[in-house]
């Protein structure tokens, strides 16, 4: 069996399947509707204690950022916009209550979960989760409980919600496989966090695997070995030993340079979407942000932020981050977001469409608000402005032109701003990728925007399951066009970073290094294992690496060329 | 004012507005259902006879392909679906008869419209024309005629329909403008083989025009002038003269060589989509098909073709060509095609998604009955096969793999075939140019897909109004990868050929020549001005050209180069 590694290390041990409480939701007609609702609203206040208790539990056992997501629960159980709906839908339709919390709660999980955003789609998760404690108590059905396991366990689940996750017993729990969810779903970032090993996307696990099987999983390369034979057991508990072995080297580097053992330093950040990552990112010791999405500024509600709203957000983490820069990009959204206020157009290809830049130069309202509200706030630290969805050079002009009228307007008004404020560029686009030696001398700095330069290189949508087979990041076409962004770059004496999900892959770390790439910006998470890779090879040897993956036809043979020469 | 120039030359003259007899359709009860019926027959008699004497005409004064569109409309009059459709809706739900014309009539125009081809967007026009026809027929609404002019006129209309054009006294009228189509409607495609200097997508144009205003129309860059001045006037005139010079030269190249002035010898071929194009082919002096689009033998039916169909269309062009090499691309359909019977799955990016060689490596029934069609075929004449939408080497490694495994099987059941015949591939996706220097070590020929190079080089669907002023085929990153693609297939010994819109754009076919490209593809009616513009170069100096190009950053800075340097 194989699913998609998302949280490093080996689990072996024996399964645990969490069965899933089947509800049969039935919709009745409720003569008594305010009786109806006062049994809500007991359900309601009965879910807030118990995801106050949640709240202190994970407080206390696995931090408080992760905490903070039951905080999000007990905003939805306050919200009275939502249980209005609930009520109105019992009173109006007279149906039974868990009924009503369904329908209304699938409404929003339906708008959230057809977005793009791996931040929205978790608000769905959110939501479901919730909704279905509360349906739980309604009808007072009891739930598998995870706090009181008596052994070390894998536990095998459709997926994992924030409350299971959060009343699991830590030290028992040594590895997740489920059978839905993504790099970015729940279950595989709080994997991550509590740095459990972990494979998600495992399509009917639980059919394949029995209580008791005893199994190996691999968090690395996603593999499942159901009741292996006795040289699988010993070849993975020496892989075990070798990773838990890595894992404690990684704290050594906390507060060390990000260098090569050749003496090449490089720069390890963060992404972040929100001014509250910025924790995570000092956690991990992170040296920078390489990449603030301020999409979320944007999103979950009525009408555009403010330019004081932005304002306070983009000088939270300058601030914040105390001196250490920060690469902010502008706004990249586009006709897949849902939006009410903006009217994007429906789009045949929305990811070939109206979207980033391109939206920005046309609306240059929104435009303009942002850029103020980004030069207002550079003067509390070290922020950098970046424009997305380049794809000629006129663009950028036309965003610089923007940018300088926008400048001269605060001098205008006598408001301060740091006037060498760094200008850099995603290239995620092919032809800012072919063009990027002529890019180079109009900008401060690039930032390889791998994800969408993977889609639209190799034209594949990954969201697409029926062609994300043909996206991969070990693409020898991708690594190519990197090289030549990043010696053009430094032609014309430029930083080139990259904010995608490359940076952060441990096996092509060593081949960025080699390439020249100056910062990695990724997932607070991976920074560490980053500097450690960092810190333990010699560029020179891999300079001459990438010589010959260079020349290589096809992924499968960079993979295994790397598999065979890099050993870190 | 600019629209799109769509056939090339200056016309200057005065301007008559077509305008349209307004039709206002109403719904009405109709007891006398059966009379109702017979009044619709009456009139579809009436507009067989009038379709009839149109075709006449036309087959006389334009020619037999042109008149061929009359084919179309009578089969349509005589489709015994489509009319008892109508009879349907007039006795079941009695209503009038233009009603249930005009109502049967959208649904197929709806269908057709939304089809992403060309070919199959035609369709609509078709259905529209004749329907039109029939409706102003059953109400006796009498129609402007375009065959009584009294002198030299220049048509503004909303568009032309076939049997605008079919009746216009083409002595008279020497330009068009229309505010709808683009560069592949039927007035646009009949204003070429007319020869008639066209702009279409004026918006408006009939607002701003009106009848008798004196117009210049230069149907090479869009331009309309109206009432000009004396010097405009003149500018013009000289242009015109220069174009017609231009034009008289176009036959004398007929049958002659496509050979540079000093020595460089390449081939000037034809993209076709059915056998009856071929005649198009020969008729404009083409050296062979560069690309014959298969899709036509897979739309507007019910289910797969068969194996013998197939065989019998590839068979018919073999013949026809006599011996001149045809290049047959394999299925490139996908999910933006309503191809019922193929059940393809709805996509959020169509475009980036599952069609072409991924469906048909996915779908290998379909996939291989093409491939043993093509291969039977192969001894008829100089068939080429070529794969789409190729990514990654890996896929054509696959797709060479079923193609010999076809190959095996037909010489089990003794069955004939081209046991050399030559496989080339698209080059139309960036990674594909990206890697061209290894997938030239693996095929016989490249084909650059300049259409879908730029939309994915430069993250653009250009079918997306918001962001078509993006899609450029002077963008310099586009040059780069064609130089990039030529050079590399060079390397390795191979043809490169062309066969996206760019192999015909007269300024851009001197860079191609400069860059050694060896095959040009396009429309049959631009072949003889193609071989015109490499008769009178000279490949040396265009080379010098191209390093110059290639530095330039922007699309206009190119377009401008060329304007500059190149007179031809």
């Amino acid at each position: 069996m194989i699913g998609i590694g998302v949280s490093p290390g080996i689990g072996i041990g024996k399964a645990i399947i969490k069965k899933d409480t089947k509800i049969d939701l039935v919709k009745k007609h409720i003569a008594e509707t305010e009786e109806e609702i006062q049994k809500l609203n007991t359900a309601r206040e009965k879910a807030k204690n118990q995801i106050e208790e949640l709240y202190e539990h994970a407080f206390n056992t696995i931090g408080k950022k992760e905490a903070g997501i039951f905080r999000a629960h007990r905003m939805i159980l306050e919200d009275p916009d939502f249980f209005g709906q609930i009520e109105a839908k019992i009173r109006e339709e007279k149906v039974n209550s868990e009924w009503a919390v369904w329908e209304v709660a699938n409404i929003f999980i339906n708008m959230f979960q057809a977005m793009e955003d791996d931040y929205m789609k978790e608000r769905a998760s959110d939501i479901k989760d919730v909704t279905g404690r509360l349906i739980r108590i309604i009808l007072n059905v009891k739930e598998m409980k995870l706090s009181t396991l008596s052994q070390e366990v894998i536990i095998v689940a459709e997926d994992l919600t924030p409350s299971d996750t959060a009343q699991m017993d830590k030290n028992k729990v040594i590895g997740f496989i489920t059978e839905t969810g993504g790099k970015n779903s729940h279950s595989a970032i709080m994997a991550r966090t509590l740095e459990i090993p972990a494979v998600v996307g495992v399509e009917k696990a639980r059919t394949f695997i029995s209580d008791g099987d005893y199994i190996i999983l691999d968090g690395d390369t996603g593999e499942i070995v159901l009741n292996p034979n006795k040289d699988a057991l010993e070849a993975y508990k020496q892989k075990k030993e070798a990773y838990i072995e890595s894992t404690k080297k990684l704290q050594m580097v906390r507060g060390k340079k990000s260098i090569t053992k050749d003496g090449f330093v490089v720069k390890i950040a963060a992404n972040i979407g929100t001014p509250k990552d910025v924790e995570g990112v000092i956690d991990n010791d992170g040296e920078g942000v390489g990449l603030y999405r301020t999409e979320f500024l944007y999103m979950d509600r009525d009408k555009l932020p403010t330019e004081e709203e932005q304002f306070e957000a983009y000088k939270e983490v300058a601030i914040r981050l105390e001196g250490k820069p920060v690469v902010i990009r502008t706004l990249d959204i586009g006709g897949d977001k849902d939006l009410s206020y903006l009217k994007l157009p429906e789009e045949m290809n929305p990811f070939l469409g109206y979207r980033a830049i391109r939206l920005c130069l046309d609306r240059t309202d929104i435009f303009k608000t942002q850029l103020r509200a980004l030069l207002r706030a550079s003067v509390y630290g070290d922020i950098k402005i970046m424009f997305p969805m380049i794809s000629a050079i006129e663009e950028l002009r036309q965003a610089k032109g923007i940018l300088e009228g926008v400048k001269e307007e605060l001098r205008a008004e006598n408001i301060k701003f740091n006037n060498n404020i760094e200008i850099g560029i995603m290239i995620e686009i092919p032809s800012a990728a072919v063009m990027s030696d002529l890019f180079a001398k109009e900008v401060d700095f690039f930032s390889i925007g791998t994800n969408d330069l993977i889609q639209y290189t190799t034209a594949v949508d990954r969201g697409n399951r029926k062609v994300s087979y043909l996206y991969n990041e070990f693409h020898p076409a991708l690594l190519r066009l990197i090289k030549t962004i990043i010696d053009n770059g430094h032609k014309e004496g430029i930083k080139v970073k990259m904010c995608g999900e490359v940076a952060g892959n441990p096996k092509l770390i060593p081949i960025l290094i080699g390439m020249g790439l100056d910062e990695f910006s990724m997932s607070a998470s991976s920074m560490l294992r980053a500097r450690w890779i960092v810190n333990n090879i010699l560029k020179k040897d891999m300079e001459g690496l990438v010589e010959e993956i260079l020349k290589l036809p096809t992924a499968q043979e960079v993979k295994e060329f790397i598999q065979k020469n890099i050993h870190i």
